[in-house]
């Protein structure tokens, strides 16, 4: 399943939780009330709202909870055909806008430790983001006056699905509902200006998310993925995921020795070489230029620059 | 006020957040039910569970919508000498146990900079932790088994109240709902082994917040309060918040200008000199060490080290 957050346009409503498929977007919490009243559970029917919420900031964070229902809830909306909106008539926001953390981890691609002029690390490296820098997939990435080097940074995403502590690697992807890319839009100025990260990596609306959630079950190896990111068409970043230095599997297994993982979490995974930064001579993100990024089987995301 | 997030003895039920007084707790919701039948709105009295909530993961990401509502339950409360509960028929948890952000401020004192033979910063050094990290007041501190070089460090905490972006010094204090204590528990092996500070500052069960948050007007100069630590009833640190490199309302400016602060924020304003790292020979925490952290006019903290 891909899980978008969605809204009708001109609706000043809340956003939702719906499946994208052929282009179109289904509710998914009509979808299961649908399956429900199909099968002839019309009391479960009317409690549809407590069962399968369609609300973002909470459907992430129930987890594994609701991922049976979710998956009735799809097959029974493609066997049935259920009429779904189309792109066009909706807006798309950031399938997670509440993660309980983003955890990033740095210099997890050799090329780009290298270009960025540093050891390749012993251990992963990890940061954090807030929430506050959480954007879309259609909207706009802020640049914010307090920065003048802007820099855009292609990540596979893992969401994760069930709590976990102290898992071992072997079991860790047991814990993973799936996967979406990360553009970690990393001001370069502000990152450097002390020892620590964090305020380079986390202006408000700086951070696309997205487009969508696409569950594990439909990537098939999520080890070997190519990861490009573009700028106003121009390919910058153009690696693969069987590159990672630590691997999804070991990152799990290291971060949930002292850390524990819960539903909603976004583990960014890192980015490869081709970061603007490490350019001859440095190009930084401008007003009104496009990134893409992409990340095959996982989804594309396009997003303008604007000067704020 | 003070207010603390407690929870009956042998009740299985959620906290609750509380007023302090005379070492007596009084349930903020029924307060301010209280008030509103005394006052004659008996149709606000059945509805103070929207009014006023009193479950600690919503009450200050409310901020300053219940500002007026818990002050008059407050002033009720006390002119009526409303019934309470005895300290020792309640357990106290942290006030804030869900913040939408912790940003700790890095080398804040001075004369910690030095001790960690670091220079003095030109900009705040902000790094985060997560909420997996935090307990209680009256909690164990967890030792995780990945560290043997864990660390104490008592810190002035900030809790935001209003929404702010962008907000100058001069209006800063306008947005904090009041004060608390963060004792900053470092594991310095994983806060050095790679060049972020994330893995050692976000331990699960690690950083008591607490013991309750104390409202700004009960602070006459927040720039001017004795912050101490002790590990076994031996004093470890003893400053005072007059000595911050960057004080309260340069921190909320500087922060601001990126990254937009709600209510529930917690802003950790570092520690001063004294940390057992740096001591000769180093100190670490051990297993049964306890560790009292106490800020004038804010509070006290002991937390037992247990070794997980």
């Amino acid at each position: 399943m891909k899980l978008v957050s969605y809204r009708l346009k001109g609706n000043l409503g809340s956003y939702r939780i719906g499946f994208l498929h052929n282009d179109k977007i289904v509710d998914v919490q009509h979808a299961y009330q649908r399956y429900l009243f199909a099968n002839g559970k019309r009391d479960l029917a009317n409690d549809v709202e407590r069962l399968l919420p369609s609300n973002p900031n909470t459907y992430f964070s129930l987890g594994s909870l609701l991922f049976e229902k979710a998956s009735s809830a799809y097959g029974y909306a493609l066997d049935s055909e259920l009429a779904g909106y189309q792109r066009n008539e909706v807006l798309i926001g950031t399938p997670i806008s509440n993660p309980g953390k983003i955890i990033c981890v740095g210099k997890n691609y050799a090329d780009h430790a290298a270009e960025m002029e540093s050891d390749i690390p012993d251990f992963p490296v990890l940061f954090a983001k807030f929430d506050n820098a959480i954007i879309g997939p259609e909207d706009n990435i802020v640049k914010s006056g307090s920065t003048s080097k802007l820099d855009y940074e292609v990540e596979l995403g893992i969401v994760i699905g069930k709590e976990t502590s102290k898992v071992s690697r072997e079991n860790a992807y047991d814990y993973i509902a799936g996967y979406t890319i990360g553009n970690d839009i990393s001001a370069r100025d502000l990152q450097r200006r002390t020892q620590q990260w964090l305020q380079g990596k986390t202006l408000d609306k700086s951070t696309p998310i997205g487009p969508y959630v696409v569950t594990k079950d439909e990537v098939e190896n999520p080890a070997n993925l190519s990861v490009r990111s573009f700028v106003n068409g121009e390919e910058r970043q153009s690696s693969n995921t069987s590159l990672l230095i630590f691997d999804i599997p070991f990152l799990i297994e290291y971060i949930s020795k002292t850390i524990t993982l819960k539903p909603g979490d976004i583990i960014l995974t890192g980015t490869p070489n081709g970061v603007g930064v490490a350019m001859n001579p440095p190009q930084f993100l401008k007003d009104g230029d496009v990134v893409t990024v992409e990340i095959d089987g996982v989804g594309r995301m396009e997003n303008k620059v604007v000067k704020k």
